[in-house]
């Protein structure tokens, strides 16, 4: 037989090599029964969803442990389901017409995530599949069955149709050398903890999985989206080969990580991490991180009834702050859209959320929650690097408007005589394609850019990235994009501006001479691929890079990008 | 007082002055009756709905005469809601349970509303617009109520929170001078209405409308989206002698609409009508269109539960070309997408349905179809001047593989020993930004480009262009458009192909001479505003243009842009 290759989504980096092994989890199915004595089932409940409760939580410490404290989040998710009051009042309602409590867990489970589902968000989505990963904990207690570990003897390439969150973190991680996912897409919950775990996954494959026969030999290349069925003897050497190299490079790199990175040439390139959470900072610095390049707010804003305070986001921005000392941090103001709930914003239901009202045209028309944030900003940054960078700016006039949002701030701070940064520097997100293309009109008014290549890639080739049918479409190394950051980069320096990027391409240890060559002076990324990334611009020489740079922009298409890259 | 000003949406062009006039569109709320006969009622409705279609085919008459077959199509829609089998079967289960018609009809009608409004797709909740239009006629019909005329004894501006279709056409169109809406796009009913009545229209006002006091006297600017409450007599003034003018310079454009467009240094551009049915085509000569610049062909594949056979196309293209003699016609190849069902096609619903499977994406994913299409175009075209377009292009791959597609359909077409058209011009819609980005290496691959300014510009501000909310970012005039569509125009001069825009902006005669200035060698637009634009085109020599253009394309933003050109 010949190399076959499938194509999914690179969802986790890495290359793997092994046999494949597909993976059913079971499902518990109760029946009804009408005669039950309503008090004990409603004991039973309780005794199980205590217990869910606690493995839960071991769940997130074991998770914690092995994954990170942000992915370990998801977990909490989970516990929230076990209290709800809605869900729970639902439940007993059923015990109470004398049901038995496994089948009134289970069907009011079902019923709860079928809406969640109807309402056809993949927020509530994602949120639903936790739901039903939740609900079959507590079942498999109410059945008493012990929670059964998977059992896998030998390290395998893992193929499902999709994992749940347990799942994913509860297989033996030195068993799994890849994840292969008929579903999801790049930014799924198996994509998040097959990072954070450092294995390798591609998902989006479809009904593919099937063609990958129990103990045929596998390569999983995570990183090209790819997966090799029954490989040649050439193509399974050079992947052998190339799976021994990402491991020793990645042991080298992780020993420099403290090193600044300096080009060849001796330019100083800045480093900084992508933080989603407070918890990850610590994370960023053990990796590397010269700063945070990104500083995403939203984890203070989501999922909770009332908008944080002043002083509450006060406390976070500064511990952050003194956990980095006197390195610089990207604070990005509230980054909320229509496909993020925040129930105390009034956000009306849009057909094309990801064109609709987000990030700075958000803030802009909450003026006070906009305030608050400035205010505890401006507080915290005091006595050290603050850089504050708004979110999906498309006109000159918005940035006026955010300007003067600032100096309002400052205002009130001065009226307060409160002690704030008086030094900051402030910046934009280059993630709308007309403020690439206009970057010359509006760098004169900032101190800074961040290109968001995630965002900018998906309306340069419109493409929404989280739909896994156009998902092939988005990719940053398109040539159009690269023109963008060019565009921006010129337009930068010609001002006498810096200019970083902080889309996960900054991450790619593939894009980086490009990315060096097209005059970029700060990279932002996951904090795992610092010290890869860091070790890549060594590398290179300023010249050498822009040189690769220029031939990368006169590629036709992302293939051809794609093709040089991987052959320097 | 001082003049105020109110902005909105600008959805038909023009200036009107006049008084305010409040319109309330009345409603019937029907009680239920429990001991109706089953038999009488059951009769009642039948003829209700009888007299109903009769009405509604009046109107459709009524407003083929004075607004175009086209916008008269929306009231099929309605006669199709008397007709629909569910819903009358619904009405006939209640009614037999001795409920009243009238009550019975409401509730049914209602609930099939509400279904509709509940996917929380814009097309479907336009449709449950329609519906309720529908349900109010027949209730009105049942309580032996005549059909009232709005009664409007003088000239007004009409100000309503939103109109029906009915309610747009019924007003005797002599006495609105201009409509001033709370709710609605630039693509809503009222906007199509208006723009065919020829009344200046501005909608999306929200509760701005509330601002203008009954019998104030106000100027509504429908170009600029703009309101003018209480002006003081220079302002009064001004827009006086604009609306004069106006007039005037339509009626001489009109009369002059038969000739060719020159330019003052005698540059011959082509003007031609963007056409939506066959019906069209005739009005678009009557408005001296010199080609079909965009024909496009969703009206064959829409709202059907089968799609369209080659032979069915063939015949309506055939006639199509016939109409057109030798006059050049563009055909856009099927531009369907998750937004607009086809229920023959799978779709999954999509969370951006605008930045997912589209245009060229869907045809490509649908090769039986679109062969079809691609047959039945190259056999109609056969001894006329065809020029195919393929829509929402995003890369040089997708252009590779629909040139395969129309290979392979001359071959098909070779093998049945079928005649076709030999010549035929080969062309892609410029409407993804990458497209415009990457024009210097698609110009070689396609013999003509055309630019969609609408779906450009909303993906180039990141803002849906039916969203009222972020509408006013979505402006085609921003010169960040501007900016791509030198790039587009220059990239297919430099390969000897030409380039035309087929957007909203081709018939906007404030864009005119900067579109000409970047280099269009066509223009396409609705019918009606092809003898303004070619009496603006024969205004400006191409060096004026030029030096026009190179002005606007070094402003800031979209503001400045149009006061620049509103100064010429």
């Amino acid at each position: 037989m010949s190399t076959r290759t499938l194509r999914g989504i690179g969802a986790s980096p890495g290359i793997s090599i092994g046999p494949a092994h597909h993976y059913m989890g079971h499902k518990l199915i109760i029946s009804r029964r009408e005669n039950a004595n309503p008090q004990v089932e409603k004991e039973r409940l309780e005794a199980a969803l205590l217990q869910g409760k606690q493995e839960i939580h071991e769940l997130a410490l074991q998770a914690q442990g092995s994954v990170g404290a942000r992915e370990a989040e998801i977990f909490e998710a989970h516990e929230m389901f076990l209290s709800d009051p809605d869900l729970l009042e639902h439940v007993h309602e059923m015990i109470e017409q004398q049901i038995n409590a496994d089948y009134s867990w289970q069907e009011a489970t079902k019923q709860y995530a079928a809406q969640m589902r109807a309402i056809e968000d993949p927020y509530l989505s994602a949120r639903a599949t936790d739901l039903e990963d939740v609900a079959q904990r507590i079942l498999r207690i109410l059945q008493g069955e012990q929670e059964q570990k998977p059992h896998i003897t030998e390290p395998v390439i893992l193929i499902a149709p999709d994992l749940t969150p347990s799942e994913t973190v509860t297989f033996d991680s030195q068993k799994i050398r890849a994840f292969c996912i008929a579903e999801g897409g790049p930014t799924s919950h198996v994509a998040i903890l097959a990072k954070a775990l450092g294995i390798p996954a591609v998902t989006g494959l479809g009904q593919a999985i099937d063609q990958l026969r129990e103990g045929a030999q596998v390569i999983v290349d995570g990183t090209a989206g790819e997966i090799f069925l029954d490989p040649d003897t050439a193509t399974l050497t050079d992947y052998e080969q190339r799976a021994q190299t990402l491991a020793r490079t990645n042991k080298d790199a992780f020993a420099s990580a403290q090193q600044p990175a300096r080009t060849a040439d001796d330019h100083l390139i800045e480093v900084g991490a992508n933080v989603g959470a407070p918890e990850q900072v610590e994370e960023a610095l053990r990796q590397g991180a010269d700063s945070i390049g990104l500083l995403r707010t939203e984890f203070l804003f989501l999922e909770r009834d009332s908008a944080p305070s002043e002083q509450e986001q006060y406390t976070i921005y500064r511990d952050i702050f003194q956990a980095m000392q006197q390195r610089p941090v990207v604070i990005r103001t509230f980054d909320i859209g229509g496909d993020k709930p925040a129930p105390y914003l009034e956000m009306a239901k849009e057909m094309n959320p990801f064109l609709g009202i987000r990030g700075a045209r958000l803030a802009l028309k909450h003026p006070p929650l906009f305030q608050s944030q400035l205010c505890a900003l401006l507080r915290a940054g005091e006595g050290h690097r603050l850089r504050i960078m708004f979110p999906m700016v498309s006109t000159r006039e918005e940035i006026k408007a955010l300007q003067e949002q600032v100096k309002q701030a400052q205002a009130t701070l001065e009226a307060r005589k409160a002690s704030y940064a008086r030094e900051v520097e402030i910046g934009i997100m280059i993630e709308v394609p007309s403020a690439a293309l206009m970057s010359d009109v509006l760098a004169p008014l900032v101190d800074f850019f961040s290109i968001g290549t995630n965002d900018l890639t998906q309306y340069v080739l419109a493409s929404d990235r989280t739909n896994a049918t156009v998902a092939y479409l988005a990719d940053a190394l398109h040539p159009a994009v690269l023109r963008l950051i060019r565009m921006v980069s010129d337009a930068a320096h010609a001002h006498g501006k810096w200019v970083g990027l902080c889309g996960e391409l900054a991450g790619n240890p593939l894009a980086t001479p490009v990315l060096l060559g097209l005059g970029l002076d700060e990279f932002s990324m996951t904090p795992g691929t610092i010290p890869l990334v860091k070790q890549r611009l060594r590398h290179y020489s300023t010249t050498q890079a822009r040189d690769i740079a220029l031939h990368a922009l006169d590629l036709h298409d992302a293939n051809e990008v794609h093709a040089y890259l991987a052959s320097l």
